[in-house]
C-alpha cells in the first residue's frame, strides 16, 4: 500500500507513549513519558532561541527535528536516567542500534536524515545539537524544581551532579538560561530537593 | 527572574499531558493525552511533507510549530470529539480566548506569533495549515484503523462522518494520503469499526 513505510514508522513511534521517564508530571499524578517530554520540548525550544549564545547560526527546524526524534531510541533501548552512572554505560551504543532498527524502518532519504540528525544530537557539537541538548536538560530540571523533586529525592540526586549533568550543557548554549539554571538550582537546594 | 514568563509558559502547558483525548493509543492501554498527539503529528508531518501536494509552498518549521502548538487551548478549553457536532458549536470563540489567555503568559513578539500560527492552522486556507490540519486529522484515524478503534466504535461514528471530516481534510492537502485514507477506510469498515 501506498505510505506503507511512513505509517509504520509511525504506529512504531506509538511506543513512546508508554516509554516512562524517572521525571514526574509538573502535578506529580505520575510519571511523564517520552512522547510528552519530546512535545515539551519542541515548544520549549521555540522560546528559549532568542536566548541562544549562537542563534544566528541555529537552525530551529533543525533543533525541533532533532528534539522530535532524539528519545524514539528508547523504544527499542528503554529510557536511562541521566543521574545513573552505571546504566549510562554502554548506552550510546544501545541507542544507535535501536536508532538504525527505527529510522530503518523508512525509505532514504528520510531513514538517514533521522539517523544522522540523531547522531549530531548525541555529538552536542554543532550549534544546533548544544540549543537542543540545553533545552533538553532544562526542562526536567524546571519541572522538578517548581514541582516536588521526587526523581531527585527518591534517587538522592546530588547538587554537583545537577550542575555538571544539566548546569554546563546548559551554560554551554545560553548566558540568560545559564542564569536562571543557577537561581533555580539555589531554590531547589534551599527547599532540601536535592542533597550536597 | 530572568525567563521568568518562558518558564509560566512552559508549566502551564504541563497541563496538556493531562487532558485526555477520545483517541486510544495504539495498545489501547488508555485514551492518548493531547501532548503526546501533539509529539506524534509533530513527527508524522516531517514524513508525510514529500506528498503534500503544495509542498514547495510550505514551510515545514511553520507546520511543526502549528502542530506542537495547535492544541494548546484545550488547557483551558478541553478537548472536543471532532464527531460530536453539538459540542463542536462555539467551539471556536472558546478556543479563540483559551488561546489569548495561554500566548498572553509571553511576552511579544512570541505571544503574537504563537497567536497567529493558531489561528492561521484553525482558518485551514494557507499551504501549510491545509497540511498541518490533514495531518491532525490523519493521526488519529491510522491509529484507529490499526488498533481496536474504541473512540468510534463507542460513539457509532459513522463512515460519512469520517469522510466528511478526516478524507476531505486529508484529500486537499495530498493525492497520497487520499489514496491511503480510502483504502484504510475500506478496511475499516470492513472490520467493522465504523458504521454505514
Amino acid at each position: 500500500m501506498i505510505l506503507e513505510k511512513e505509517i509504520q514508522f509511525i504506529l512504531a513511534l506509538d511506543a513512546l507513549k508508554s516509554v516512562n521517564r524517572r521525571n514526574f508530571n509538573l502535578d506529580d499524578s505520575r510519571r511523564e513519558n517520552t512522547a510528552e517530554h519530546s512535545w515539551q520540548i519542541v515548544v520549549f525550544a521555540q522560546v528559549l532561541l532568542p536566548y541562544a549564545k549562537e542563534k544566528d547560526q541555529i537552525d530551529l527546524l533543525r533543533v525541533i527535528r532533532m528534539l522530535s526524534i532524539h528519545d524514539v531510541v528508547e523504544i527499542e533501548a528503554g529510557d536511562t536516567f541521566i543521574f545513573d552512572e552505571s546504566a549510562m554505560t554502554g548506552k550510546y551504543e544501545r541507542e544507535l542500534a535501536a536508532a538504525k532498527k527505527t529510522f530503518g524502518i523508512l525509505d532514504e532519504p528520510l531513514s538517514s536524515e533521522f539517523l544522522n540528525l540523531w547522531i549530531e544530537f548525541e555529538a552536542e557539537e554543532t550549534p544546533d545539537a548544544i540549543f537542543a541538548c540545553a533545552v533538553d536538560r532544562i526542562m526536567p530540571f524546571v519541572l522538578n524544581v517548581y514541582g516536588s523533586a521526587k526523581s531527585w529525592t527518591e534517587a538522592d540526586v546530588k547538587v554537583n551532579q545537577v550542575e555538571n549533568i544539566v548546569g554546563k550543557a546548559v551554560k554551554r548554549a545560553s548566558e540568560e538560561m545559564g542564569e536562571a539554571f543557577d537561581i533555580l538550582l539555589k531554590k531547589a537546594l534551599d527547599e532540601g530537593k536535592l542533597v550536597e
